[in-house]
């Protein structure tokens, strides 16, 4: 079968890794694309043109449906539009895929809701990188054994908060394994404020910002006698399709509501 | 329930980090040694008397089960030893695990059989290194996403072989969930031979040797545009201790046959 | 005083980080570019136009020379091209920075000896990064002290040649100052072949190609009970700026030959 | 020449390792040691003994300069002991290795000026790690070309202050030639407070703790595109006896005061 595919937010850079993805796997065709704008227009190689040749544009997602019947939305827009294309797409029966962290618990709940009485998948991703998710399931999975850890972020000096959404969302994982506990020496000192980095439940989490860094991530997990480290390096953004390929799959095999792209990574 | 620990093999080094491990083990009581000579004497820290303090000392583990009912026979003498002590354990219905990688097959399928018959257990650890297990078992679990890899194990220059053990284990870990394929260019030059390392089923492996190393190993797994690294460093014997315990602990509660400290770490 | 600068090969990928360099630099001002077509015409924002804004291009670089005077030719197209632009430049009365490794010892010997006659710079960079460079020179300044050493080159999996010129650069700098001498137990072992890695007077040197990898650099150096190790990862061609720009205003204070940006960098 | 050595300070872990270190050297012969105790008896091993044989033991320094006339006194006492040994060493003649940071600047200037008037070296080195040495030498020159940096600290959680003080150092060493400059992006906020490490004049140091950890340091210099990693492993005190010889060398050749010991190493 091959796998009807929208996509909403196609024109974003998140958008273009998706139709890229989209395009070259052998199991999936993009029908249309969902857009503020352009409607009856078509988006080829990246631009708009109005000769019939690439993917056509709806600013209806009604009048997509209509047309093309898609299996599966992805909505990879910003969380302001994402509720609502996602709540139309389960009404109109079609799977959806969202990559987005913005979304309230309230929206998130009125989405599982949808999606078990639509019987659709509803499937919301914070963080598309399998390689960042193995990490962190790694990190989780090896903290019951060793139960000191520090969490290294390292990126490009252009970031405004630290640390990190991946760095904090790590620690929570390990929260839910790891026994609170201070790390450290009891009487530990700090000749220099910060030293000791931000603190969760004694986990320590460090954030490095240096020009020339992209997007990386260690966790460090230390016993008697030994360390074990889970590096991850996010180059490029081409490392989100498999992830976003996996995801689409996943969502037409069984419907669920399904949060964070972990679950469906064993 | 106090679990009732014979040693074999206590004076040698993996012995003495055995044994500070069992004395510090609150559920655990070193009821007695085996060894192949000083039988009447005690062992106290890590010195023969024969004044009647620290753990007695027995040739026959005949004379040491009748003595004082073990629930375990922790073993961790050489290969040539093993076979007969484990074996002779198993017949006198105690549990045993074995730290070493050295026996045949058929030993193992002899002791597997024994195991069976006597309903004891036997684990057989060849690592008993939690940290280098999670990063065998992570490296493999990520290969069936990122499925090219390269090992670099990282040993002090007074290693005789390359590569180590621990990466051709990992190496053939991964081989059970990767499909064999050549990684690089398919055209890739050496210019200097021996640059891109040793092969199995085209994942690669480099053995670096300096003093000042004691043992470490990375994983690389990479995918388009991010890089996965896990990395083990062990600079210390005492990281086997939890790993001892564990296998200890576990050969108590269900009685099976086990080779490999991964099968007992989830 | 402001720096005159002409660029060959400037429509190329180095040339578009030297352009963008050239035009940031506030003590710099690019007077023109030579091609191998479109004369007459302009380069304005990395596009060819025939409206009289941006770059003048030439094909001549007599006629370029009279019409803007540059102080510095900077050379960044390929080896084929390289030696005939720069004989002429220097002839010209032109300083002259070349970006590439492709030049034979007799072609050097004859820039040498026009750069002397001419009193006219000729600086060739075979790296123009810095970091690189500093990877390098730190690496030969420790070797004095610990003297046994590893390289660890990584890099995607499309590059041809194993080992790197870097690597190779690298290792070639350290044996100026090393004793030739054997590492590693005298009676190592290979049981996987290729698993110790490339040698050079002793010195392994490691090729990793993987997917995701861009370009990287480890340097390790041990001794007894310590390890040295200098990294270097090179993530975007915009790290050549600070080189580039650093070899133009050395072309223009002092007229010498000179090959390796190590020369002028302490 | 043999040069004949006095060690004070001998029975302690950095005397065992200063007796190893001096022992081996074909170049030097270990004349007598210096205690506080045990005078007439004799070193043998690291054990006291009255028979004959090791190294006489004295209390007095002039009873011990008199009878065996040493080169050089290494003093690898405590900093209380150590400015009195320094000072009678020098008046008595002999040139001085010390191996200590407690020293007061007051102290300093004392020893310096006697090291003058009597023409001898005094030699004190607060780290004897070369490898140390040349991370923070090289962290000092990289940074004048990029000038981004941040410093990573990992020793065991039995380590009481944080930052270290080689951490400390190496901020201090890099300032000398680093323009003072906040780094990261001008409003980041920290939603975790230490985050972002401690601060000297915008250069971020990072402590982490944890348990298997011996003592390490990486400084991470960022450039556009770049990034140049220097990182340190402490795994043995072996690592100081390469720097004591330098060092007990260093004061017979040239009489002169110095502190640390990157100005002997270039």
């Amino acid at each position: 079968m091959t796998i009807k595919l929208a996509i909403a937010g196609a024109r974003g850079r998140m958008g273009g890794t998706a139709i890229v993805a989209g395009t070259e796997a052998t199991d999936m065709e993009i029908v249309a694309v969902l857009d503020y704008k352009h409607d009856g227009e078509y988006l080829h190689n990246g631009a708009i043109t109005d000769t019939k040749e690439g993917i056509p544009i709806y600013t209806s997602l009604a009048a997509l449906h209509a047309a093309h019947h898609p299996n599966v939305l992805l909505d990879v827009t910003d969380p302001d539009a994402v509720f609502a294309n996602a709540s139309e797409a389960l009404s109109l029966g079609m799977n959806v895929v969202v990559g987005t962290s913005g979304l309230t618990a309230e929206m998130l709940t009125d989405l599982e809701n949808l999606s078990n009485e639509q019987q659709k998948s509803c499937i919301i991703a914070p963080n598309f990188s399998i390689g960042a998710v193995l990490m962190m399931k790694f990190a989780q999975q090896a903290a019951r054994y060793l139960g000191d850890v520090e969490i290294l972020e390292m990126h490009h000096d252009r970031k405004l908060d630290a640390p990190s959404g991946t760095a904090v969302k790590t620690a929570e994982m390990i929260r839910e394994v790891r026994a609170a506990h201070i790390q450290g020496h009891p009487e530990e000192q700090e000749t220099l404020k910060g030293a000791r980095g931000a603190d969760i439940e004694g986990m320590k989490i460090h954030s490095i910002r240096l020009p020339g860094l992209l997007a990386h991530q260690e966790v460090l997990l230390g016993g008697e006698g030994e360390l074990l480290k889970i590096r991850h390096d996010s180059f490029d953004r081409k490392s989100f399709m498999p992830g976003i390929l996996l995801a689409v799959r996943e969502s037409v095999s069984t419907p669920r509501f399904i949060y964070g792209l972990e679950k469906i990574i064993d």
